[in-house]
């Protein structure tokens, strides 16, 4: 792997991006803190600072996506959300990280995606709906990246 | 591959979903037609009636995203987009399709998802502006899925 240095000025080579819940030498995953409506919400963030997807050789990008699943797949199995939504767009933050939300019929913004038009404020709110604890939720994500 | 039933209330399972560029036994892409904001736009739709990107066994998520992966490759070789947007969703279409924009800064929404607030209206609009007629992007992608 050609070495790729952090950019000085990028917020994700000088900063966790959220709440670290498992690393790896190529990629980290954290726990999104400054969402509240959304709080089963993990970001598998890149490394190297690298922008898109296809950057990525061919056995990383399966990692990658491997780690997403894994993510996806104890969202699914501990919480049973309606559905899982993926994304990556940097269009902000040009280095490469994906998105993994569970979302729930009584979210702020479904079946909006998270970035479009609020459709209520549920209550009682969305922190106190899961039917796990944000750090055993955190604890079956890390084990389950272990496991990889 | 188990055989999975069509679903007679999911559009994916009964319409293209968009202007059908290239089919494979497990998945098809279409271009998106009804967001002119964003022409440069395809979705990968998964053939059988699937929900989430983890109801897939492994060899044939890592075919779907290779699949991606080609599209967001001839986007920027193509086009030299500003950013590559990459989502599973399904909120309001629970059957798995992944979305690959090719995003300018000069669009519509830049730098906001294309799903979140419009930032200004781009004079000429974004269907004069690409580097390549939409016709010619359509066989690079034909192309490129065919050669996988």
């Amino acid at each position: 792997m050609p070495e790729i240095t952090p950019s000085p000025t990028c917020p994700l080579c000088q900063e966790a991006g959220g709440l670290p819940v498992f690393e790896s030498a190529l990629w980290r995953v954290v726990r999104v803190v400054d969402a509240p409506e959304f709080p089963a919400f993990y970001r598998l963030i890149w490394q190297a600072h690298v922008a898109e997807f296809s950057d990525l050789p061919a056995a990383q990008r399966q990692q990658c996506m491997e780690a997403v699943t894994a993510i996806e797949q104890v969202l699914r199995e501990a919480l049973a959300p309606t559905k899982i939504n993926l994304a990556t767009l940097g269009n902000v933050v040009p280095h490469l990280h994906w998105h993994v939300i569970a979302r729930f019929d009584w979210d702020s913004h479904f079946p909006q995606p998270i970035w479009g038009e609020r459709q209520r404020s549920p209550q009682p709110p969305a922190s106190e709906r899961l039917a796990l604890p944000l750090p055993a939720l955190d604890a079956r994500v890390s084990a389950a990246l272990r496991a990889l």
